[in-house]
């Protein structure tokens, strides 16, 4: 199987820390805890507590892009990627913009992605098709991860609509993607921990290569034994299990980072207990 | 018709100026003037020449999230549509953005759009469904353009796929959105000039409440009769037709200005000789 670098880095990562635990660094400015409102730059100073005290229990850091731009807080973004980059060199981060455009737009968010922010990974949206992707599937390095069945409630009124051959929109998605899409072996796709049929139906559909990246754990109630019983690989991979406010709110104290550390184990736990 | 401040807006500067033309704010650094491009904030002083010399012609401005993020010039894209609404406060200013996110996410997304950049109206993806574009369709006096035929030539690959009715998806989303994602009669939805027959199509299926944003003319090739002849309701409005690099980047000179003015002019006469 050829790799592209994200890959190399997703599967050092993997085994290197033992999870397949990823951290949303969703840090919405009113649920910070008062001690760290207070600073300077209070964004970044919260996430590189959280780093801090979890990035030798992850696969992954993904950081929400509109969190940052709702509190014109992008240069904080920036060097939250960075700081990741210099403490934990292997373990990638995956920036969640769920972008599309046509394709001289796209060429541009690709580089706010790659370029400007030094992600190694970025969430795409694939209602446009792939030309409108393309230009981020061309950076072979990077990881492309496409929206196929979302966590949310309402996801079922588009993904889930039937098509004229007895199939299921995201079902037929997910096999374009995993094959046209992933011509430089670097695309992988959103399947809601809120769906852990579907997220099974997906992974007999498009075999082994490609690793889903889950939401909806925690908060919104995602179920783990299933997405883990439907999801792993052979080689007990293949998933990236994403939750931000179960692990960064956990406390709303001064103790929050040690409180994103023991829920960080709890859940890397959980999860090793059922692979 | 319960018409949303958004949707006076538009009429306002349908009627105002005599016109449906948008000018896309698309300022890729690389294409900007030389003359441009040495001046301390470049980016913001091309929008402001092209806006001085078009906004007595346009019925809206739309500023390409992406050209400011790619470009790092977050303060240049704020200041560019404070600066219409100084100039030109009854053309409405649309960013497009194309976002989506589930529920929680998207309220950052519609702060960023709304709050952060003050625009009247922000571009959507609708894949995720109506509760991920709810918390932007909440803002009543906003204007919500959620994509639905797009432009691009790939976008036949998810958008045109037959349902399970016979029926394509793009023309099963332009209904429900125009009824049931249309509950604070704020909505309207992005159809290519590239395919006008579709167009057409969802003219006659969503009636004449909802304008249709149209991209495409120009550099992409679309069809201005045809869309014309498919879109415009009895009033003769209905559509917003976007043209950026056919106008913005008319003249490479120092006289880009002057040619952006004469670029809108022809568009616009060219638009209303087919009325």
């Amino acid at each position: 199987m050829i790799m592209s670098n994200f890959y190399e880095m997703l599967r050092s990562a993997w085994a290197g820390n033992n999870s397949l635990v990823c951290v949303g660094l969703d840090p919405d400015f009113s649920k910070l805890p008062a001690c760290v409102k207070e600073l300077d730059r209070p964004i970044f100073e919260f996430n590189k507590a959280i780093i801090d005290a979890t990035h030798d229990l992850v696969c992954a850091y993904k950081p929400q892009a509109a969190c940052y731009a709702a509190a014109n807080a992008d240069d904080q973004l920036r060097d939250t990627i960075a700081y990741i980059h210099e403490v934990a060199p292997t373990v990638p981060v995956i920036l969640d913009a769920k972008r599309a455009d046509i394709g001289n737009t796209t060429r541009m968010y690709a580089s706010e992605a790659f370029e400007r922010y030094a992600a190694d990974a970025v969430t795409v949206n694939p209602y446009m098709g792939m030309d409108a992707v393309k230009p981020f599937l061309d950076y072979a390095d990077k990881g492309i991860i496409v929206l196929c069945r979302t966590s949310n409630p309402g996801s079922k009124e588009v993904q889930d609509l039937l098509l004229e051959n007895g199939e299921r929109l995201y079902l037929y998605l997910a096999e374009r993607i995993s094959t046209v899409w992933n011509y430089n072996h670097n695309v992988m796709m959103v399947t809601g921990a809120t769906c852990p049929d579907e997220l099974g139906e997906i992974r007999r559909r498009i075999g082994n290569e490609v690793a889903l990246l889950v939401p909806g754990i925690g908060a919104q109630g995602g179920d783990l034994k299933g997405v883990l019983e439907q999801g792993l690989t052979p080689d007990k991979t293949g998933l990236v299990i994403n939750s931000s406010r179960g692990i960064i709110f956990a406390s709303s104290g001064t103790d929050f980072a040690e409180a994103a550390r023991r829920e960080t184990i709890k859940l890397r736990d959980a999860i090793n207990a059922l692979r």
